[in-house]
């Protein structure tokens, strides 16, 4: 069986899409290279949201204006490769004929990250349809010392899905095949190049649900989930993806292919190669093919939308949530008033609930309604009647469920629609989580236009965001490195689950000790003794 | 916090036990080195079993009589490292003064495994109590080129938790600390050498359980468990350890301590170094703490016993399974009739269904009692109208789901009563997975005594064991690469939990493309350059 994720448009595409000339969501060769804006969250066509123009998109500019060139906002020096020649490029184009994009106005889209935070100057862009074509290409940018930068969706928020000089970007957007799908044990095995939301799709069709879930599903590839070791939305029923994932094709710095794509839930042979590949970030390898295991899709899909007068509140409705809904529990998000203005303010999403200081979403995914239905019940009579919550509002069905999601996995565009975003992923002591941002508000006071906190609080994972009219860097010196120490001061994360790319390289030190990042540093050079991958 | 799990005496201690001077489970250090019988199974004294004398115990003899020198009996050749010297013993008295073993009665049970089937001549066993002494002594032996063995509560069936040669045996078992536990978040960071059971005791008492399950939990270690990527009877519900355990504090070859002992769920902070070290089986550096996520202790556990008619009704019922139990499923595990003869003949275990050609245990874990009766109800009501299911029993209570657990969790402790144990631990295709037990029986006739075929079906993982009167190369040639290359036939892998130890590593090129061998070996090369570890 080797079904086609066909591209093709949604039934309703995106209002703040840009459209190519082939239509927006378009991935074949006629429309290769073709701007597209990462689809976030899971209301398209939303009542009431005012289009985003890309502004570095092909239909505005190559030049991506306003987007200041990487290497000129940041003090980077390009290191020692070979920059692409017209012999290159020939090459480039009888390994894959047709698919060696130059145009300056198909390549801007690629050079800019999703943010407009970062910008490249890519020269050519490739567009591999398989795992062979991959390892040509490598095997032979190693021979000519030519530096890659790998490039699933172009949704990730730290700058690591965008070259920073003139790297090679190599696309997985036409890798969009599904391998196979066991129909019993939910494996499925695809190409890395495949949407989320597409697999959820396909998989929901089955019987089964992809173990992850983040905003940008409508965009993000599944070989650049693997790669970043995203977390999202389904991290806490489902666990990490180090859990779930099964096997990985992926081909190495030098051309080799390291076929690691097991369909198997236990296999202890040797060491769990995979896992190296895991979240780093295409810079040990690229990763051509997924083997993933999905759970059944379950019967009953509850969501409360919950408004709480407090953070401890917030935390203790948490702890009771565990107690009361157990195994059914599926997500646990949290949101501030900050971000429900936001999401009101720029996407005109309705407050479904009493304006509070916080709001949380409930999920519970259960196998029998009526039981899901009573334990649900149980906990709202619970934490209302306690006081922990002052107003809620519960959806079981599909359209009502959608709605209340988009409140929370919207944030990030309404964020982006309101300035120059300052982002900090982190992962603290649940308990001390929301001080941060209280904190922040105090120092920065006028300076910042929002400071917002919101995320998975299940998984002890803030999302801290500062938005600004410009780009600023005092405010970024009054940012960092306060916000890096404090997590450290807390033995946390500065990176929970967006990654390190370009913008956290620098603050690994915060987390990790010297004797780890020395052997990370060895990793790399055992496996990408060139640096060509994603320098 | 930092509480001690005191080595003590169980309240009934297995019938089977060695006792050394100071009590069979003393782990001080008035009673280092001493005999140490694995402890397999929940069932405590049960009646009727009769004792099995661990025949290499201190209490019989240091040679471990009926039990061949590995050197001797499989062609190996020690590789040119230092012989341990007087001065090297002085060395590590000071580093770890009174905890330096040479007596040859207290080494002779750390030469030799469970199985009886491996014996090294090591002359040396070390107990330090922290990863500052396992740093020292690792530093030295790096210096002097001196090879090491850890050996954690020496369980594993594959031959790795022994010396072959005269390795220095660096055990785990003073290490025995808990380090912190958060009554919240149920994160359990403690040290290495931790007792499964014990640490399944201490945070149940506290509201939680640990994410994994054995038959050895009695005897094994927490850092041989990861060291060896365990699977067993949670592995179902709760996923791989790589996706629960957060942090590893590691020494690597050259004494370096690695610390990535981080409590939180979530962080993208660079590779996930401690992903190398789970299933590396000591082989890349020594595992001294350990941080964990451990699950909320279900409410209700209930356990079913059912008899199958045939293999396609044990698959039959596992689907059922899945769909009407859904979330609250937390063990699937079948038998065949030999199994249950065996538990019968050898450990005088009663069955308790009508005699079956299979035999099934359906473990359901869930938050509220009598949500799970009515899905369980449901379900044995189903699968016996439809003759999936000929006969079967229900257990709620502890102890009754206990007697349960023992039919199954003691089939390797019988097997190992019936003479000498070919073990095959194999992840295969689920409708494939019984085939081999059927092809193997009749390809073998009599020279078997018996051919079995158990294991945890919910993860495709099967436990095939051939007996026979004792070792026999003629047999062994019968059975590989026979096994080896059936597996392979199925895609399948030749070692699914557990491990490659000493026996299984000829055999990894079934399960592995040279292109992986290749990078294991690198990675070995990068972390051991000396190949001290476990050599």
């Amino acid at each position: 069986m080797v079904p086609r994720l066909a591209p093709r448009c949604p039934v309703r595409p995106f209002p703040w899409q840009v459209a190519c000339s082939a239509g927006a969501f378009v991935r074949q060769s006629t429309c290769v290279g073709a701007s597209r804006t990462p689809v976030w969250g899971r209301l398209h066509g939303v009542q009431g949201t005012t289009p985003l123009v890309r502004r570095g998109s092909s239909s505005t500019s190559s030049q991506a204006p306003g987007v200041a060139l990487t290497c000129e906002r940041y003090p980077v020096r390009r290191l020692p490769f070979s920059s692409v020649s017209e012999d290159d490029l020939a090459t480039f184009e009888r390994i894959i004929p047709g698919r060696v994009i130059t145009d300056p106005e198909e390549l801007a889209a690629s050079n800019v990250d999703w943010l407009r935070t970062m910008r490249g100057c890519s020269k050519v862009l490739l567009k591999p349809r398989t795992s062979e074509e991959v390892s040509h290409i490598l095997r032979y940018c190693h021979e000519r010392n030519l530096a890659v930068n790998t490039q699933g969706g172009n949704t990730g928020l730290v700058g690591g899905s965008v070259p920073v000089f003139d790297e090679i970007i190599l696309s997985t957007a036409l890798m969009n095949q599904v391998i196979s799908f066991h129909n019993v044990s939910g494996i499925l095995v695809c190409q890395a190049g495949c949407i989320l939301e597409e697999l959820s799709r396909y998989v929901e069709e089955r019987g089964f649900i992809m173990p992850l879930d983040l905003g940008a599903k409508g965009s993000c590839h599944i070989g650049g989930n693997l790669a970043t070791n995203a977390g999202g939305l389904r991290f806490l029923r489902y666990g990490s993806l180090r859990g779930t994932v099964l096997g990985l094709e992926v081909v190495l710095a030098d051309g080799t292919v390291l076929n690691c794509l097991t369909s198997l839930r236990k296999d202890n042979t040797g060491y769990d190669l995979k896992q190296l590949f895991i979240g780093s970030e295409g810079t040990l390898g690229v990763i051509t093919a997924v083997s993933i295991l999905c759970p059944p899709k379950p019967g009953a899909v509850n969501v409360a939308f919950l408004g709480c007068p407090g953070f401890a509140e917030v935390l203790q409705t948490f702890s009771t949530c565990k107690r009361m809904l157990g195994e059914i529990l599926s997500a646990y998000e949290f949101m501030d008033a900050e971000c429900m203005q936001l999401v009101g303010h720029h996407l005109r999403l309705a407050r479904p609930v009493q304006e509070s200081p916080f709001y949380v979403l409930v999920e519970t995914s259960g196998s029998r309604a009526e039981h899901d239905a009573e334990k649900l019940s149980s906990f709202l009579e619970h934490v209302l009647g306690c006081g922990l919550v002052t107003d809620g509002t519960l959806a079981t069905d599909q359209r009502k469920i959608k709605t209340l999601w988009a409140l929370r996995e919207r944030i990030t565009e309404a964020l982006s629609r309101d300035g120059y975003v300052y982002k900090y992923d982190l992962s603290l002591p649940v308990d001390r989580l929301y001080d941060l941002v209280t904190d922040l508000r105090a120092r920065l006071g006028p300076r910042a236009r929002h400071v917002v906190g919101y995320g998975h609080l299940g998984d002890g994972n803030l999302h801290l965001n500062v938005t600004a009219e410009a780009f600023s860097a005092a405010l970024l010196g009054e940012l960092e490195p306060y916000v890096y120490q404090w997590t450290a001061g807390q033995r946390g994360s500065v990176s929970a689950e967006h990654g390190v790319g370009f913008k956290k390289q620098s603050v690994l030190g915060y987390s990790k000790p010297p004797e780890a990042l020395r052997l990370m540093q060895q990793l790399k050079a055992l496996l990408d003794p060139r640096g060509l991958l994603n320098p």
